[in-house]
């Protein structure tokens, strides 16, 4: 029952009413926050009224995106979901608009497809680089709030262009943006290359400590609450922090267990080609993409190890890695 | 006496010889590997012997980049210099080939237009951004090995696209080296995503140990000859260890004091806006540029830190960044 709309359909739908709310997912990223925020400023430069929401509080560091937004009050808005793949990511706002999303603009190839109208380009490299199109298709002025919302969307769902959704014409948009007067190394910078003080303390305890297994086929982090407490960290210090052992030379699975709550540990697993990290997650009632999976344990931290050390072990020999 | 000449002049060069040696820079990168290479498979291509000279040994991470190249024996070759901004930057290759270039093909704006014919093109990101000119204009035929070493040059010399050289024209560049088949996924995980286990070991001990003054605006790291033995790594494992400190939020100035050799102490500074790093290194008899400087010291550690911390004070104090 899912109704897909073009580019033209999204765009006038967008242009038809005066009234518009905008949700943005849980736990919100550069690209929900781009996406919105840059489709917010353009649809009240076309004097329409736009109220965006977002269930948890967005990051400091997007504030030259948002701080200049002057949300508006709303009677009979028309719903629009932007780069959230599910309804259930709305988070609290969930029980409100569940059922209630009018169009959905995204590039997750899982998209629901929830709305009235669904906008899906699940080749983009994020929402970002659909909401380009919009804007061009919407004949909008490219403010500089509108640039750099848009270009930080891109940059933070491909990791700067260093991760495999990056295409050509992820590179031809920037550009575009760049030729638009987007802060592009200043973004950078920002998205990239300012951590707290706490996360880097944070990283120098899990680097210093990581083990490593099979001839270094196997690299395990372990984060427990102590070692979270003891730096004085939170969560968005932690944010990426699975990703550390996948980059060691020789690394093929990246184990990371980090303790939530006392006694309940999440796993994340990151695995290099040919290991499958959702096949190992499934032995454990976990599961998620090829190379990034996850799943959960109760038990205590040194028999989730030698459970996930045999499993991973076992992934290793079937692939002929340990030799 | 400098002799400028166009795109086409310098291709027209490229065509007119039989034999070629390419001259890459000492201690190589990406970008001067990149363009040699790539520039040395073309010409290969089009029935020529080339030879490419390097004086230090290149990196095993390029090795999908030079292992398949078969240098040729060449007997009267014209010589072409590639990414060398100074001819003293040829190492052990200076004696043998000091003013015998014929053509630099550069993007340094530091270039001191050595050759009989200098292609310099200071607004491009990479010297490789201008070997894709190159390699349109002399029509090649764009193999693999052709488009994999030009998106090298292009992304190590650009943080992937994050620093500030990086200019509209270089993602369209890029764009066309996807739409060609580069494959850039697996390039940047090599180049940005694949550190050694001795280099994630210096950078848990540099982290853990930084200290931070006057409110966090200065954070110094040391690195001991004791610490890098301790950790067993080798010089590459500490390439960019300076810039460790400058990406903490709040930091302005960061401070790396490294031991080179018993009591001889290599000092990098790195600054953010105000702050003039070569303004600070010239009280010690060094220089280099804005926000990247250094100096030497041989003086005991704690007396170096308490001098270039009371000029970094007073720095902090001139541009009102101490409150």
């Amino acid at each position: 029952m899912s109704n897909e709309v073009t580019l033209t359909q999204a765009c006038d739908f967008l242009k038809s009413n005066d009234e518009y709310i905008f949700l943005t997912h849980a736990q919100p990223d550069g690209d929900t926050v781009g996406a919105a925020y840059s489709l917010g400023y353009a649809l009240k430069g076309m004097g329409k009224k736009v109220k965006i929401l977002c269930a948890d509080h967005i990051p400091s560091k997007f504030s030259y995106i948002i701080s200049s937004f002057k949300h508006d009050e709303v009677t009979n808005p028309a719903v629009v979901a932007l780069d959230i793949a599910d309804e259930k990511l709305l988070g609290s706002l969930y029980a409100e608009f569940c059922g209630k999303t009018d169009l959905v603009i995204d590039h997750h190839v899982s998209n629901k497809k929830y709305g009235k109208m669904n906008y899906v380009v699940a080749d983009a490299a994020a929402t970002c680089e659909i909401m380009a199109d919009v804007l061009t298709e919407l004949k909008v002025n490219m403010t500089q709030h509108i640039t750099d919302a848009v270009f930080t969307g891109i940059v933070t769902d491909t990791g700067c262009f260093k991760f495999s959704n990056t295409t050509a014409k992820t590179h031809i948009t920037a550009a575009k943006l760049i030729n638009l007067g987007a802060q592009a190394a200043e973004i950078n910078r920002l998205m990239f290359d300012t951590k707290s003080k706490s996360r880097i303390k944070i990283e120098a305890e899990v680097m210093a400590n990581m083990e490593f297994y099979f001839g270094g086929r196997v690299a395990v982090i372990v984060l427990t609450q102590d070692m979270i407490k003891k730096v004085g960290c939170n969560t968005s210090d932690l944010d990426g922090i699975n990703a550390l052992s996948r980059v060691i030379e020789g690394v093929m699975i990246g184990i990371t267990v980090r303790e939530k709550e006392t006694g309940i540990f999440k796993v994340s697993l990151r695995t290099n080609e040919p290991i499958s990290a959702s096949e190992i997650c499934a032995q454990y009632g976990g599961g998620g993409h090829t190379r990034a999976a996850g799943c959960e344990f109760s038990v205590p931290i040194e028999e989730i190890k030698s459970q996930l050390l045999a499993s991973a072990k076992t992934a290793l020999e079937e692939n002929g890695c340990l030799i």
